[in-house]
């Protein structure tokens, strides 16, 4: 069963510490097989150098483990949460690398300073509002991803657009088509809020990039007109 | 004698510059036996890469040497005084870490701005007060423990919910309920300085993170109703 | 056709990586034939990994494709028309490195802080000013270019002293007398702009170098009365 | 000649990138040997990696080369100078580390926040004024070690306590009894900038450290009365 998908979900997670987007525990990777819409996700609290394909959980969109004897990740909610309001998201990424986890510490966007950001992200990534206190004693993990649904939908962002998003006081979350898409989102925002907190330090009052260069970069690489690299696949 | 434990410290010791917490011989680990009480600890000044299980030092809870041939960790009076007075402390932890000991030269507490810090301790770190003149000239090292118990009294924290103290001027100390637990919070208060540190570069006017959130994350992972993770051990 | 250059090229761009200058495929670096004057550029958007000598393109001095199965970088009209403009340029190196990048962001021209940066460069590091809405939306790569070469002329720059400019929000380029000669001043720039935002962070009204130290500093290594290094080639 | 103090200053110039402490051919360190007063030091502009213990250089006090085929470091004449004013230094480091030049380049003082600093040296790390343009324009290399003397006998600095200057706008050196002994002062050099700097990030209106705290530290490893470590040798 999905068991292609438990490897990629297995790889993408590995990638996480290897990239030194996380330490410990503290991230993991989901992926939905778009014939089943089963979801594949961590085990919750392994280290990642004992985790084999095996660990890997299987869900149904409704949380119920369908394969697996391990516990999913206890952020499983709020993935599920996200596959569920957006049929586009094929993978999920979440973590508390340093850089970007200080923005939604700050509970601040991250601007769109530069091209870096924009040939990867349309918009400045967005850092969804705290958590009510009885948010957090409901499902807590749930109302996680409805807080991000309810930015994404108040801001009328495309979610593969912008495939990230901070959570107040807490980490970062990204997406994208795939597992390892989404992974390559996270080391991507990181290097972007990095850039964005070295470029505050040198000039407080920074603006952000005129439009105009946030487009042109943006749709050089994504959309019909996109000319960078090589033939689309 | 405490052959087994004397491993524990030389592999706890070892995995400080391992995991970048120490350079040079700037760091020491020890560890309490349960059932005698004994304590095991480095040797003063004896470079990493030269230690041996044999170079470890076991001392009575008065401090006399009861085996090994070299001068215990000139920081030993300080392991004894927190062995001493928090019974349920079986590992002790010390490093000059950077982004800890800057809060400890800043003479502050790092505040708990989000659920990594609240993932691992339940409330800010403390600094403990600068030793007065006379604590200094006098038994140093002892009044240095002395001076983190009163802290710990003063503010009335559960030794065990926040296993960490900021020495001001000076470094920090963690402990654990073994050698290798106190090394995993020197590491992970390592992060929470750093990331504590780039959120206010980000924002000087940032706030704590909620209390709900804060205990939220705490007790997913602690205590009787913690569901992060596989079976409890 | 050009074969040793290529080979050169192949080299120069899979340094920057090595070097920690690029991300993913953040980067290009090119070389221009001084027989010949063809240029041999990096494809776009292939990973550094899978590269080979025969993936590099070779172009004629109006952007056409001369050689290789493969698209031309997006940036290689940029390198062009610095190639156009200055035929003492040998090499050319795209980045986005950090520190450099932050600078960019920031708009803000890199001042001479200090003999490190006095060493390899004659003057403080340029930021060209912002591209107007026109010129992005029309021949953007060109222009970031041409853009460079107006700051280059208004200023009055030695190309060959000042080997390095930055683009207002967005990276960087380096150039010199060969493609590793490009890289070297690439890795030079990465680390001047770390120094130079670290000293202003310590002392924000800090002053550039006096007039004396960046000469001495410069012309001990450069010109016809350098006495540094070994006897010259 | 020196064969043995030739083995030591090459494996001492290794050192330093081995330690992260220099890029390029940015470093030089230099040994005194006790009998003959001969000094050897790294050849000028050679990469660390093609040196070879018959490279290094061999002068006498007055700068003439005695052993040798290449040119010594431009920056001998700073050695010798120092050599020269104070008999106890057998070793001197020359860097350009980031922490510790980016305080240089701000041109103040590193003051002496915690016990990492007092552990080794006795009182902040002072920084020499800038040199006069005659005094850039004379004897450049000469005069950059006559004003760090002007300032250690100003200041009425013990050489041996304080074993490190900085040079503004420009880099710093360190000393010691030998030269590895030199190299370890520059590694402790740059992690106490580090921390220096993070501290007044943390806190603007940190204090410096109380002079017991000081006091007892540097005399816990200095001096007759010293207690860290094993027996002394």
């Amino acid at each position: 069963m999905v068991k292609e998908l438990k490897k990629q979900v297995l790889l993408a997670n590995l990638a996480l510490p290897e990239q030194g987007l996380v330490k410990y525990t503290w991230g993991n990777v989901s992926a939905r097989d778009p014939e089943t819409g089963l979801v594949v996700i961590k085990p919750s609290g392994v280290p990642y150098e004992d985790m084999t394909e095996d660990d890997m959980v299987v869900l149904d969109m409704d949380g119920q483990v369908v394969q697996g004897s391990l516990r999913p990740s206890s952020d499983a909610p709020t993935h599920l949460a996200l596959y569920q309001a957006f049929p586009q998201i094929g993978g999920i990424v979440h973590t508390h690398s340093p850089e970007a986890t200080a923005w939604a510490q700050a509970g601040m966007d991250i601007p769109l300073y530069g091209t870096t950001h924009a040939d990867h992200f349309a918009d400045a990534i967005p850092c969804a509002r705290p958590l009510t206190a009885e948010e957090i004693n409901g499902e807590y993990e749930k109302n996680t991803g409805l807080v991000m649904i309810e930015t994404i939908k108040a801001r009328d962002i495309d979610v593969m657009h912008v495939p990230a998003m901070l959570c107040a006081s807490h980490g970062c979350f990204t997406w994208g088509k795939d597992a390892m898409d989404a992974v390559m989102n996270a080391g991507v925002l990181e290097e972007v809020a990095r850039m964005a907190r070295l470029t505050r330090l040198i000039n407080p009052q920074v603006k952000p990039a005129a439009d105009a260069l946030r487009d042109k970069h943006f749709y050089r690489k994504h959309g019909a007109n996109a000319y960078y690299g090589q033939a689309k696949k």
